[in-house]
């Protein structure tokens, strides 16, 4: 069984998506991180940077993984799908989860920040993060001319990328002339395993969730 | 044969580092940065992003590596070394590079734009990276008080992190109060290959420059 620390955010997403492509059994522990659970010092043992996702896997002696990206290779491995096996193929895949981890996320996670939350209205940031997502953006749409997922079969690239994609609107970043980019998400939306993943952890009680962090275990 | 596009920044050292580690023949072809080539279309062939560094190799059918992470997992499993072999030590520092991937390498990216190169002073921006990336240090401090390198042994995870801590100057973020972080910048500081790598790809001439761009070949 893997246990799965998680919150309803792009990040949180690529591991609930993967768990459920992958059909194996597992726990969500919802994390309230509007109340900053993620820094109690027990779920700090299982994450040391405080962030969701976590994973920890109850039938490895209690490993834990944290960084989505190193959980999507992780589950990958273990059972043996979204990676190719073959080097090249294997390569493209983490080439394109990179471009995810290093640019899509930190890049749009930006411009959340600047066009949705911060205390000021900064205009030059909200226009530096929201046209360097557009040019990412870009990349993938051109990636998406060339091949019908992110790196030939569907991968763990594409389930890492599409949770960011698909609310670029929150970021204020408009997709709809990027026809690549946007039959590709019309793709990917339509797994119902993608759709299932996005549910997780759903809306949970303020009462779940006490329980639930009773529920960390600490390796 | 390895050939490295590359420039003299920490994604750039990560990848020279690595290779320098190695012992393994490559060649070195700078990228202009400063001139944009990183944009031309034959480079963009071999890194959609317009980034470096990039690596071809040779010896695989002219196979083509972006995004820093890519590479380091790419030679590491090539070479078959700075990668445990289990699953456990493997994932740790998988997790660990993904950290800087995503962590280390944007926010102090990001403290680098507002702090030196951003045409207006927006102190909330510069403040905002310079805390965060201070917290990523901290995370590290933390993590290398209870292990030598950043996943057990020296691996790609402490080869990705390093050029970007090493330079925590530039973007104006003290590490003197991080005695673990010290102690581990020192060590990985002393290694004949580190010194090797970050002087790659050292003072080049416009006319090497000129000359190594017409070596770019497209896959």
């Amino acid at each position: 069984m893997i246990d799965l620390y998680t919150a309803p955010t792009p990040n949180g997403h690529k591991a609930s998506i993967m768990l459920e492509e992958l059909g194996v059994p597992y726990r969500v522990i919802p994390v309230d991180i509007s109340r900053g659970d993620q820094k109690r010092p027990e779920y700090m043992l299982l994450n040391p940077n405080g962030r969701i996702p976590t994973i920890v896997d109850r039938e490895a002696g209690d490993f834990a993984v944290f960084e989505s990206g190193a959980i999507l290779i992780y589950l990958a491995e273990k059972y043996g799908r979204f990676l190719p096996a073959d080097v090249q193929g294997r390569s493209r895949a983490l080439q394109w989860l990179m471009f995810q981890m290093g640019g899509i996320g930190p890049m749009q996670g930006q411009a959340n920040v600047f066009f949705r939350y911060f205390p000021e209205k900064i205009q030059p940031a909200i226009d530096r993060y929201q046209k360097e997502t557009r040019r990412l953006y870009e990349v993938l749409d051109t990636q998406l001319g060339r091949s019908e997922y992110l790196a030939g079969d569907y991968s763990i690239a594409d389930i890492a990328t599409y949770p960011w994609v698909k609310i670029h609107g929150w970021a204020g970043v408009e997709v709809r002339d990027l026809p690549h980019l946007g039959a590709w998400m019309d793709k990917v939306a339509a797994r119902p395993a993608v759709q299932r993943g996005l549910a997780i952890p759903g809306k949970v009680s303020q009462e779940e969730i006490v329980k639930s962090a009773q529920n960390i275990v600490v390796r």
